[in-house]
């Protein structure tokens, strides 16, 4: 049978997580990487071709390759590239700036409609699987309540502001749900829980030599938005220290949701949950789980934008119908 | 807007889980409830008509109701009600002999396709839910390992098995999985579990009087199938016990698959776990939204049979794509 032949756009985390992803797919081949660096200087771990990103808009690629998987960042790799691409090829993407999910639909919809492409944003975990389980479950009980929960995790986003603060070196910031909070939700008690109550914050960082640590510290936990409505604890660590204990990319969440039936307001609660060791892995896993869906709908003539709400989950599987049926 | 409006075929626990679940649905209208008892000895919760099986199939009904939920059992009922009723209504169940599935897909396939109906098979948590999950899941971590426990709650095919031994007057089985198997599941540890170490039974069992109850308890503990592959426990206690302790119908439930990635075998684990303080009513919530799916998929002319993995979860769900883009 033939593969689905799909290339990696962005050679970071996530594009290495998906390189690996389709490493494990034996349906999946990945042709080629392109890149915004200089293709001369990455080696990848699966020694595909690595390109200009230019290079993709050749007739040769555009031919051969199925799917483009998106790996950019969504503040303003992904705005940008996305309906670039999506002109051309079929694409997925893990879009995670949940407010401009809406604009950044129409465009891409748009777009891959006139180019008979189908493009599946935001997928990933959350936005993703999170979105999925959170739709389903208030679908199922419509009287419930919905919690997400991250951690224990590393946040590449916090660890970024961190890091953009005068006299800091290096940081790593992880977000940690709390415990109590978790039970009580757990327990279906339904509680009202702030932002303080829900989640704690810890930085290890750290500091350029002779660099003011209180104001590095103050600058941190009173961070709008980041980390003032947070407890944050800081610490400041050495580079070897960051090197052997913070260099992996651990990452968790949970989506629960409880609901009442009937008149004895029986409690129902659903609960899905991730524990992840290398959270750009599992994101590139899921990536590519939706790269083969973005071909299968591609090829029923489903063009446009996709959401992971739109697409039967049987688009994932490599097995057929008849073996799903069987797994059922 | 117009109501989806539904029928009930079945008046047992999970027909008033789905009239239950009806009533919590605005944008669903329980019409009318379709029974082979005696309709005059039924008076359901919500009040509406109660017919014979038969009157379903009158024009009146046949042009006004849009989806048929069948709640009668997989053993009898479905096999022979699903077919008969698909030629005329979209219908959804929760067919679950799972050896079974792919016959009766077929056959439900056959006739509503002919019939230009959408039937929606094996919906419920498992089937269904916990399907749904095995599937994602493993599309998503290939190289990775499913396990299921249920419990702890009363299994209904284990307690009519222990009612039906000469001198029980009733009975109740509790399924209730091993702590310690499903701490290593979660662990990440993939441990090979024989059924033994999976999960445990106890049946609360009120005899006759004068029954032998050391032979009733043998006939338990051996038999084949049902309770001589676990440890089984059984306790004798009075009729008022029974109704005191033991007349709700609990079950929970967890899905684990534990994937790895990535050249370091990271360890990723994904679990979807319910509680429920009431089966067959979150069976029945299951049940009304995935009757919103059959319609609108109806509607989209995808006749035939599906299962919960043809759905695309937006189906699941009354509110609009505009508004599920902004909950993603």
């Amino acid at each position: 049978m033939k593969k689905i032949r799909v290339g990696i756009v962005g050679y970071g985390n996530v594009g290495k997580g998906v390189e690996a992803a389709c490493m494990k797919a034996t349906d999946i081949e990945l042709v080629a990487i392109f890149t915004r660096r200089d293709p001369s200087t990455i080696i990848p771990a699966s020694r595909v071709a690595v390109n200009n990103y230019y290079d993709m808009f050749n007739d040769y690629y555009i031919n051969y390759i199925d799917v483009m998987i998106l790996c950019g960042g969504s503040a303003t790799d992904l705005p940008a590239q996305g309906p670039q691409i999506a002109a051309w090829y079929n694409t997925v993407d893990s879009f995670d700036t949940h407010a401009d999910i809406p604009k950044y639909f129409a465009k891409m919809n748009e777009i891959a409609k006139t180019g008979k492409k189908t493009a599946i944003i935001s997928t990933g975990w959350d936005p993703g699987l999170f979105s999925l389980n959170r739709v389903y479950a208030s679908a199922i009980l419509p009287d419930g309540y919905t919690q997400t929960f991250w951690g224990y995790g590393v946040s590449q986003g916090h660890s970024d502001a961190v890091r953009r603060i005068k006299g800091v070196k290096d940081a790593r910031q992880y977000t940690i749900p709390v415990e109590s909070a978790v039970q009580r939700v757990r327990n279906g008690e339904n509680p009202i829980l702030t932002t303080r109550e829900k989640h704690t914050r810890v930085c290890y960082v750290v500091a350029e030599e002779g660099a003011d640590r209180e104001r590095i510290e103050n600058e941190i936990t009173s961070m709008p938005k980041y980390f003032a409505d947070y407890d944050t604890t800081v610490y400041f660590i050495s580079e070897e220290e960051m090197e052997r204990n913070h260099s992996t990319m651990p990452h968790a969440g949970m989506v629960f949701h409880v609901g009442e039936t009937g008149d004895e307001h029986n409690k129902q609660v659903i609960e899905y949950s991730l524990k992840l060791d290398s959270n750009p892995e599992f994101t590139g896993s899921v990536l590519v789980a939706y790269a083969r869906a973005a071909y299968c709908m591609n090829q029923e003539e489903k063009f446009g934008a996709l959401t992971v709400l739109d697409v039967p989950p049987a688009k994932l599987s490599p097995l057929t119908s008849d073996v799903l049926l069987t797994m059922i």
